[in-house]
């Protein structure tokens, strides 16, 4: 498995070895998520969960199915969604009277209640989430994870008096995403997307994009702001104190699964996967190493240090199977385990347990006496580290360019005028994705790759 | 609001105003979670996960949706969902080659993996669970938890190499059934289905249900063991330490949002709701009763009283609102958390906070020396007596019966021989729905209710 002559097959491969995902199901593009696959994406839940929490959003969960009467309010919206939605049209033995959708995405599933909801100034800011599966029918090739027809992620939606509030919420989102990443250990890119790519319906999207190994620019979620888009067609009002009645504004945030497949790709080595420590199912895997005669005596040990360090909160996972330590080495590393603890004989009479970190190899003792806080320093070491060479290589990642010859196949930085047309002619002419213009504003004095004008920094890719 | 002359209005009722459920959502029967109802059913879920987890099942998550094709595969099963299966027939502006059954159960999903999974005798058991939304085109009338077109479940499936080991796995759900009930506080009596009213598919299938307050037993869950009725057409098959090739004997096991539907009906009273302490959002809410000059010194001290109380993990709310108490105690009762904790000047300087229980109304105080470990005995207290109590009306309503004449509004105890004439004469000329026999054997010696031949104890109850 060579990760960086081939990506892609490096890719799927690690995907199956890992049991993170089961793509043999009958529909193509609906994968099952296996045990351990599974646990990373909940783990990652719970820390999407606990930062909404934290910034007041409630937590909600709205039918899945949405009445084509309500889907079809808002005119861009149905427009950009209409050709990859599910459709349920017979219930039992019948026809439905008005089909039904299957949410892609909630937007008008919710906003008919918002505006139940929403009566009072007072009751703004309204912000809740949910964390549910959608569906789109992706017609290009699917991956796990990265291109899927029914995908996992969160939804957060927000209502607020003025543009102003919303443009807040729109920055608090961001400092939550900083936090999510922090224990993902992903690097990304805030690019504000061109009016044809934005979402439909939104005043603007904000791209958060991760550079994968394969030079091109994975969208891992966004950041919208509706303005009075969506609150004009579903008439979500509110009386303000002066007695008027206004149209809300509104934004939403959502990431998707597709934090696992940037886990994957941007961490992962020729070996397997390589788990942040906040989100991997076991955070250090234990296995004994007897030689004659000591089986007994380095098993009972080997229990012990699995009860401290189970007792101080951290994940851990003995492996005691009859096999040889180096089958178990081989099949902890697929799996990306970050720590590795090896209990010898020698270990023992010297008081320590050897650890070989996972994400550069490195090998050392911890005393036994200092089992549990040697190795929560170890494991907080390991994710700074990940996340640090992570954000190196996003960096690294992005070149300037000043001409369209030779274009390498990384990520491309380089002057765009911000008019439609030479947007579109950088993209055809070149078969790329203009990914945006920075949300953060960068310095530039470049002109525009197209037209030759003044023009500000701009951002492309391969297309995922 | 009276329970107990309209309990049916007083359930919806209680739903709405305790903020449980809106079910104003533009599809019949498809209701969206508000945020103190979701939270009901998340903590229930992670009690469910818990026990699970802790009996070796692994949590995945199968695709919602099931090719026409693999749903049909077993005869009876079809013929048991045919009627209530919701189905997408097209995908973007495309009809399907083949259409997809939105799942109403995920046999039909699981087990063609299952077919790929399974090898070897070493591969058994395979024990799995998920917990997801499912999806019944339902026809009668419908109401919140109780009867909805979307329901919240865990389904939990097992594989096993003979049917002893499968009937293993059913007397382990039973014991994961008292502890998940244990913290829910409902009651629950365990009966053998009818061969017409068995799951499609089953062998046999153990109905759970629960007393309400109208007489009527709420179906909540139910346990199934296959034998090898679905391992047969969906080939799931290993080969034994003899080489031999067999079926697998299978088990499943699902409880729903009716959950919640039964707590509500169990434990509320005129009031609202009465929450359980081990699910109840927040667990003790406090309420400050401030007099003249003194505002500050009790707001300080209801801060210290609610760290503390965090601090030991118990999920405590200390309501600030400009209102009067009384109208905090009002909302507070409503949402039934447990215990209110009420902290004026008086209380302060007797170092107490008082305490009043919203399952009995009992009023007593509580050291602040001693506050943490305190409210925990009470919250247990609260737990255990809810519990008995509830056991107590479970086992009131079900009366003894041996004529059909004047048969009361409660759950029917009689004899039955067990022939399915007697059994559709009873269901069909009374308009009572058999809901089976004990699993659990009971002692009876009365004769068959409608032919006089020997006969064992029956359950019946006026259909939900």
């Amino acid at each position: 498995m060579e990760k960086d002559t081939n990506f892609s097959e490096w890719y799927n491969d690690i995907v199956e070895k890992a049991g993170l995902s089961d793509k043999r199901y009958p529909i193509k593009g609906m994968n099952v998520w296996t045990p351990y696959g599974w646990k990373i994406m909940r783990i990652t839940d719970a820390f999407i969960r606990n930062e909404l929490d934290a910034t007041g959003h409630d937590e909600v969960c709205f039918p899945l199915l949405i009445p084509e009467t309500e889907f079809k309010k808002e005119k861009e919206h149905i427009k950009g969604f209409d050709s990859e939605v599910y459709w349920v049209t017979h219930a039992g033995l019948n026809e439905l009277d008005v089909r039904l959708v299957v949410r892609p995405t909630s937007e008008t599933a919710m906003y008919p209640m918002f505006s139940l909801w929403v009566r009072s100034h007072t009751d703004l800011p309204l912000k809740i989430y949910q964390i549910v599966n959608t569906f789109r029918y992706e017609t290009k090739q699917t991956r796990p994870f990265i291109r899927v027809r029914e995908i996992h992620f969160f939804e957060s939606h927000t209502c607020h008096a003025t543009e102003d509030e919303a443009q807040r919420q729109v920055d608090e989102d961001i400092v939550i995403l900083k936090k999510i990443m922090e224990m993902l250990c992903i690097p990304y890119t805030l690019l504000v997307r061109t009016e044809w790519d934005k979402f439909p319906g939104a005043y603007y999207t904000v791209g958060i994009d991760t550079a994968m190994p394969n030079g091109r620019m994975l969208q891992i979620g966004s950041i919208h702001h509706y303005r009075t888009n969506f609150s004009v067609p579903y008439e979500i009002t509110y009386e303000d104190a002066d007695g008027a009645h206004k149209n809300v504004h509104q934004t939403t945030y959502g990431m998707s699964e597709r934090l696992v497949g940037a886990m994957i790709g941007v961490h992962g080595d020729d070996k397997g996967l390589i788990l942040p420590p906040p989100v991997a199912p076991f955070q250090a895997v234990i296995i004994p190493i007897p030689a004659k005669g000591n089986a007994s005596v380095v098993a009972a040990a080997a229990e012990k240090i699995k009860d401290a360090l189970e007792k101080a909160g951290i994940r851990v996972k003995l492996d005691d199977r009859d096999e040889r330590p180096g089958s178990k080495f081989f099949d902890w590393e697929i799996k990306g385990v970050p720590l590795r603890l090896e209990l010898g004989m020698r270990d023992i009479d010297n008081n320590v347990v050897t650890f070989v970190r996972r994400d550069n190899g490195e090998k050392g003792t911890v005393s036994l006496d200092d089992l549990a806080p040697g190795v929560t320093i170890i494991l907080e070491s390991i994710r700074k580290s990940m996340y640090e060479k992570a954000w190196a290589k996003q960096k690294e990642c992005a070149v300037n360019i000043d001409s369209l010859d030779n274009v390498p196949e990384r990520t491309l930085r380089f002057g765009w005028c911000g008019s439609e047309e030479c947007g579109h002619k950088f993209e055809d002419e070149n078969d790329l994705k203009l990914l945006g213009v920075p949300y953060i504003p960068e310095e530039f004095s470049g002109k525009c790759i197209i037209c030759g004008k003044p023009a500000k920094a701009a951002y492309a890719s391969r297309s995922i």
